[in-house]
């Protein structure tokens, strides 16, 4: 912990240079020394022993505050002093914020927020002005669409475990993907699907991250096209996408990237098999029924006709066959994109229907690969499938026929292993290390926990496939995520309940509420599941997330070099060095070369002509960790973040006349409000600039 | 808390119908009664006596965790169990997000973001289509400008107390000023600065919000106008605006708001006199030496040039004077708005100077208003001005001369009271209930408490206007705020460090940390003033604070009526009721009257021509407190939050033909996905959508 320190100094001496405060070096020193003091003894934590008057102080603290034993328990298990970092890194998808949300657990903090779909001032992400890469990213046909309703963030994984590389992020309002690279915590790609308006099921990887896969949701007319409803079943179509993913590039490959088409149910979530499944994954379905609603005509509403059958159709894709299929050009072409169409995928035996009730929303693949759990929200019952019975059932051809489209349907009793009584709205199912299942149940507002059977039976004292407990939570759970939960190896310890509703559980914030993010200790096995922490989540309607152990992020705590594009991840020639900063000129082509560092921009004015197309370029020559500047210009719209290290480029037409403060918009020395500049936008010959005070006229 | 209940039991009513599930009922009730049960016993707390074997696993924990005796009280002091409430809401800034956070005290938990100078989807702030009132509201001279830097929230006051009924936030990049309605903390305003372009010291309030202050920053030509460096003393201003505020409309009035001109150094925070200091403000002043930088031609840069001198000037003006002379037409139109200038001022005894050491940012009126606390930050002493004498001088005329632009400068040794050599970079004070003022020390990374005098001086056992006692912080604290510790009665207790650097107190979350919000327990005297609890703030760069006792707020808990419009804050005749529902069309003007109710859209279906001009009003006829909808249409960058009650409404040119599913985005019910429908967007007659799926031709 010496960069505060060298920081302390390094602007000290400034002062000392500055204002010739001589005590300071000393002082700022000292101050530091006593910050590592204190914590210090905490690092080496010696055995703690409560004495008499400690566990009395204790006690009347928590009576005063009206405290409960179990209160201080959950405390002592969530509290994480200052300097103590988090285990786990939850990455939640931030809902209609269009963002990614980094939660430390179990302290339950947010650490960060990663722009996706969304513009977002303090990153600097899409305030580049002109021609600015991000907001480039985001149009859809030309259109800018500066948002997205993220769904389900997926860590890159090697061999179906988390390997903190890549995390990867859909957007089911606009059907795109997202792609973050965990060593900056920084956006590198925006791909549009282009076969549907909206998604759902995205993103979901294979064991080795080969694939992304983007499920479908609402039927549609594919590539965009238009019919209408009385056309649904002729003309409307559901997908799955694979994106192809380039690990060394750190980018979707699109033009190995494929599509298959499916019948216009409804796909929901994708699960990849692994282990004993790998080579396959599951996606769930519903409104088989392909009710078109109207309820303006006196029909049924989609709610209603959509839930009329007790069985929908778990999908089987073995997507080794289906890349198969697309390398043998086995495809249609749609708005340019391939697509394996149906009685392809019938042909090649690549799609198979199961049985599923009903209207589930989950299909969750246990750490082994042999079931696949699925979660009917109309039953309350999850339904276990064996990849075994699966297989054979294939290869046996035990069909009780096909859908309308063809798809051959497995027999139900066939392929299922166990159906497990669990409670009303089952959503989605993550498991842990002892053996268990954990069920959310929107309409019980409960977790379940429940016992798997197979080679983890004898993991646990209860019988297989039972409900063990049920703990509530506060409200309406939509899905939920255990540390790891997903992986070949689940930690259990923490499991996440992302509550729905928070109605009373905190201060009102106006008629928006925010979700609550509830904590459960499951280290225990048996009934013991207590909440131990509920945080109120207010920038978003996160929807799925996922914790990653925090020693598995190798996170760069500053750029690798000084001059560092981002979004090449490399050193750009085009980054100012020390010593080269100046305006040039070029008919009205003006370009800016400007370093930054602690506490002054140079240069320090810069003059245009009215309508001069200007190029700036600016390189920090900063290489402490935490030495950030921003660099914005008003009314211009333009704000930068510049780390570390990094090089970032604005494009701008000066159309405004007038003088125009430029300044650092972060807090990086105590002359930060020093750290300034003027851009001078000299007014075309024969008219002045607006307003102006003739101060002779007085 | 039945509101859940009532929602458990309506959606559960909706699956007994289409699904017959008949246990539903009970259940969902069971659990929500399991859930009252749960805390039921906690509401009441009996005090906690902890029996041996608790304090044995509490020991345990702490043990396994690694955490003292500190942490566990820290803890306790802090965890704030399932539906808690905290005591006080912190009302922060969000720096360059543009943003305003509600965060829980002394949870410490961000319970909410306010959207006010950035688009922001969650809420639907500013995705409302074309002509949206957000996004017209943004512009700057027709330019969009979708940012701001926000700096300085103020809540609203009544005789120098927080009523907690609005509040104002400025934006430093664009000179902007917001206001947030606190019934249901939504933005009904923002007004542009006339005068310049960035500004700093807004927002703060005079003691019954006749007035909102905004203070300058930056030298600039009045009027957005343009001069070259060399004229910078001659053309160059700074300037405080007064916005007049209407309450009862909750709105700036700009007709009565107007402006003073002042010379050309950087005035930075300002603050309103309050009981003996009442009808004056107080704005500091920093580069009194007008600096103009230019490193690039060899002149000292403007972080040495602006610090060169000893003094600056206090600038103390006398609102009710300038009131006077607004009132009696003793201004100058600049760019439209009417300016008090500096001449003006002078003659009329509005401005007097006073010397302040050195490049001081904040100053800081004592809860009694006889004392004005500068923070100097190249002093090590704040130092205490005494309005008393300040008034004295001023009826004495004991200047010692005048600035170069004619301001009586006061005799420094005439108007000060105190100084208090605290330490290294003294940046701002705040002050408690025991005769205490508390003061950041950004150098020294470390929070000052020191004994004030006067009749402060029988509150403590300290000797007045000494040192008492500094607590490290880390790292780099700027701004800190006590607990309503800028009112007329502080409530001591809590105290929030802003630092600015967090370095290596939480997991790194890239090149780009969070800030770190600590708390300090500042209940005890003395040298007792512990770090409680630290908190990543990785959303943006929050610059100031203000926390209120929460129950000071009046929050609606959901919209009074069904089809309220919050712009208006009242019934909106133009929100469709249920029954009016349909489509009408004018030539290719469509209207859409639209209910949304869990869980379904009336109506589900919409049939447009591409290239029809689109308004689409919907009400939802919701009333259960967080029973918020969604509204979303993928690619047209339309997405709503309507509230309990709201009613909203859309407009957008249909110029893309297609099949377009919306659908809810806020997970409402069990059949929060089957919430959907369709815009279809019919192609002009002659030529097709984009894609579409032949279905025939395979």
């Amino acid at each position: 912990m010496n960069r505060p320190v060298r920081h302390t100094r390094a602007t000290t001496l400034l002062i000392v240079t500055v204002a010739g405060a001589l005590l300071s070096v000393l002082s700022g020193e000292a101050a530091a020394q006593e910050g590592r003091r204190r914590r210090g003894g905490q690092q080496e934590a010696q055995p703690v022993e409560l004495l008499p008057e400690q566990v009395a102080s204790l006690t009347k603290i928590a009576n005063e505050r009206k405290l409960n034993v179990d209160d201080l328990m959950a405390a002592a298990k969530t509290f994480t002093p200052s300097g103590r970092h988090d285990e786990y890194v939850l990455f939640s998808s931030g809902g209609q914020s269009g963002q990614v949300y980094a939660i430390g657990v179990p302290s339950m903090r947010l650490l960060r927020t990663i722009a996706v779909f969304t513009p977002e001032s303090w990153q600097g992400y899409g305030f580049g002005g002109q021609h600015d890469h991000v907001l480039e990213s985001l149009k859809i046909n030309g259109t800018p669409v500066n948002w997205g309703d993220t769904h389900h963030p997926a860590l890159s994984e090697t061999k179906g475990d988390y390997d903190g590389q890549f995390l990867f992020i859909g957007d089911k309002a606009n059907a795109r993907l997202g792609v973050i690279d965990l060593r900056d915590w920084d956006t590198k790609q925006i791909v549009k699907n282009p076969l549907t308006i909206s998604d759902h099921g995205a993103a979901f990887v294979t064991p080795n991250t080969e694939y992304v896969i983007e499920g479908g949701q609402y039927g549609t007319v594919l590539g965009y096209g238009y019919a209408p409803p009385e056309e649904y079943k002729k003309s409307y179509r559901g997908m799955v996408t694979m994106w192809k993913f380039d690990r060394t590039k750190g980018r979707i490959d699109v033009a190995n990237s494929f599509a298959l088409e499916l019948p216009p149910y409804w796909q929901d979530l994708a699960d990849a098999g692994k282990n004993a499944s790998d080579g396959y994954f599951f996606v769930n379905s519903f409104n088989v029924e392909m009710a078109t609603g109207g309820v303006e005509k006196g029909n049924p509403p989609f709610e209603a006709g959509a839930s009329k059958r007790d069985m929908d159709y778990l999908h089987i894709i073995d997507w080794r066959k289906a890349e198969a299929a697309f390398k043998a050009g086995k495809v249609k072409q749609i708005n340019g994109f391939p697509v394996i169409m149906l009685d392809t995928s019938v042909a090649e035996g690549i799609l198979h229907f199961a049985p599923e009730p009903k209207s589930p929303h989950g299909v969750d693949v246990t750490p082994n690969g042999q079931y696949m759990v699925v979660a009917g929200k109309l039953d309350p019952h999850v339904t276990v499938y064996s990849i075994e019975k699966i297989k054979a059932a294939i290869a046996g051809k035990k069909f009780t026929g096909s859908d309308e489209y063809g798809v051959p349907v497995l027999d139900f009793d066939a392929v299922k292993e166990a159906q497990v009584e669990l409670g009303l709205g089952p959503l989605h199912t993550q498991f842990d290390d002892k053996g268990y299942a954990y069920t959310s149940l929107f309409l019980d507002s409960a977790v379940a926990r429940w016992s798997l059977g197979g080679e983890y039976a004898s993991k646990h004292p209860e019988q297989p496939w039972k409900l063990v407990h049920k703990t509530p939570v506060q409200y309406n759970i939509g899905h939920l995520c255990a540390a790891e939960g997903d992986t070949v190896s689940p930690d259990g310890r923490f499991l996440i309940s992302m509550s729905k509703w928070s109605v009373d559980r905190f201060l009102p914030t106006g008629p928006l509420l925010p979700q609550n993010f509830q904590l459960l200790d499951i280290a225990q096995t048996g009934t013991t599941m207590p909440v131990i922490y509920d945080l109120p989540i207010g920038v978003g309607e996160p929807h799925y997330c996922q914790m990653i152990k925090a020693d598995k992020l190798q996170t760069w705590k500053v750029y690798p070099e000084v001059g560092w594009n981002p979004l090449t991840q490399q050193l750009d020639p085009n980054a100012p060095k020390k010593g080269q900063e100046g305006v040039t000129r070029e008919g009205n082509k003006v370009l800016v070369k400007m370093t930054a560092v602690r506490s002054h921009f140079v240069p320090e004015h810069v003059e245009v002509d009215e309508g001069d197309e200007v190029t700036w370029r600016i390189t920090t020559l900063e290489t402490a960790q935490d030495a950030t500047h921003g660099f914005c210009i008003g009314a211009y719209n333009i704000n930068l973040s510049i780390e570390p290290g990094e090089y970032s480029e604005v494009r701008f037409v000066a159309d405004k006349a007038g003088t125009y403060p430029f300044y650092c918009t972060e807090f990086c020395s105590a002359l930060h409000l020093e750290m300034m500049g003027y851009l001078h936008v000299k007014p075309k010959a024969g008219r002045a600039a607006a307003g102006g005070t003739d101060t002779t006229s007085k």
